[in-house]
């Protein structure tokens, strides 16, 4: 007896989600969606047994995946609440913990319906289940936030099923950690870009750009809207993580005078080499 | 009959211009280095014609290039200058410009060497010869700085004979225009990386790096000793290019709790897009 899985909001994480785990065979998993030529597409693309426009259609599941944007999971949850059977287990893929963490608390104050917030590392600058991959998720990390008493194995298993590496952490740690190690490079790769398109010597300017630049800048293009909500939900924290950021700038700025200069990129260099396997 | 060219320190950057040099079939190349055994392996690879371990043989040259670390260009040309005909044309590969512009300036103040500066702005993390590629300058910008009445024809026939796109421009606008494209993404990766290495928690942060950490401290993978000459020398716009670039963070923290913030992330976006065909 496969375990039924429903997924609301079938795009890109959404999307790989289910192709994952309905090839692990021991997951079905029902699509919700807004649009009907959207989740005919998710079926024709393995990511789904089942569509459905109805959101009431995820009780017929146990699991709940939330895969919306940050501002929509909190207003989606809400609606959701009132068609759930007891006992149903929430999740969703949301960048930000806290303030979704809190928010489910409210909401399902008086409900006996549970939820486990889930962060997977794992994306693109592509959007939709058009650019969706089963693979998507294979060997990356996945943050999952225990919240009161709910049964964190359930979504565990379900995010190690399609490959991911599980680490339960509280939503503050979560929310201070991506702000240093994934919002904060957000930001700075959008001021980095603002720096130059704020010139008047633009022009001149982008003739001379170097792969540098290029790769500091990078993750400018992913989607503005989805970002913005990520920033601000995060805004306490990221705060945090610029002051840092502004330390380490300051830093290497009085170094530039300084024959510490070469040791102290030497240390960073050396810092980042074992992190990633290649380039 | 060929034109003949020294290089002064056949590494990547060297080397990859002796290969493209000598395949346009129009120039003779003799390297010139300090170890017989690389100067074995540049002719193996096709960088040179022949090599040297005498700075005296540049003298076989009308233009000499001299393909060395930023640090190491002045000492070179002081040592080269007594050995070179009158007429002869230097010119450097440094990413720094006006210190070398105005150091070779004060050395050849009573001789006729003419000194045209010149920034391949290309490259790699990768050094030494074993790396050249005769394509690496093709569709690339060449920077040429004129100085004084120095021949820039010459010099700019150099990089346009190997692919590159020259821009002609003062060793002011240079350096600045450098700062803010490249030196600028630099520090910002350096800082970044410290950000984390100087964290207690930093063996949890590394478990949840993102492909914008990844991204955005790629460059920090580049040589620490070549970056702390370039970055020294360009002390002074740097420090400039640090400024805006804080007014642009600040800028943006600024709307983390405003809801402009999405649309000044879409002018980031938008403004970066065409400036680069792949991401």
């Amino acid at each position: 007896m496969k375990i039924p899985v429903a997924i609301i909001g079938v795009g890109l994480i959404g999307g790989s989600l289910g192709q994952a785990l309905r090839r692990t065979g021991k997951y079905r998993v029902i699509g919700i969606g807004r649009q009907r030529s959207k989740l005919r597409q998710a079926r024709r693309l393995g990511a789904i047994d089942e569509g459905s426009l109805r959101l009431a259609d995820a009780a017929k599941a146990k699991i709940i995946v939330i895969g919306a944007p940050v501002d929509d999971i909190l207003p989606l949850a809400r609606r959701l609440l009132p068609h759930l059977r007891p006992g149903s287990i929430v999740t969703d893929v949301g960048s930000v913990k806290q303030p979704i963490v809190d928010g489910f608390a409210r909401l399902a104050a008086k409900s006996k319906i549970l939820f486990v917030g889930s962060h997977p590392l794992a994306g693109s600058h592509k959007t939709g289940v058009k650019a969706a991959n089963p693979n998507l998720f294979r060997g990356s990390t996945c943050v999952v936030v225990r919240v009161g008493k709910a049964p964190v194995n359930a979504i565990a298993g379900l995010w190690k099923a399609v490959g991911a590496r599980v680490r339960t952490m509280s939503a503050a740690d979560h929310d201070a950690a991506v702000a240093l190690t994934s919002h904060l490079p957000h930001a700075m790769a959008h001021a980095l870009v603002h720096v130059i398109a704020g010139r008047r010597d633009r022009n001149v300017l982008t003739t001379l750009l170097a792969g540098s630049f290029r790769d500091m800048t990078r993750v400018a293009s992913s989607d503005p809207e989805q970002w913005a909500q990520i920033l601000r939900a995060n805004a306490p924290a990221l705060t945090r993580a610029l002051a840092q950021f502004r330390r380490e700038l300051n830093r290497l700025e009085a170094q530039l005078r300084s024959p510490r200069l070469r040791s102290h990129l030497r240390h960073s260099h050396n810092f980042r080499r074992p992190l990633f396997n290649a380039l």
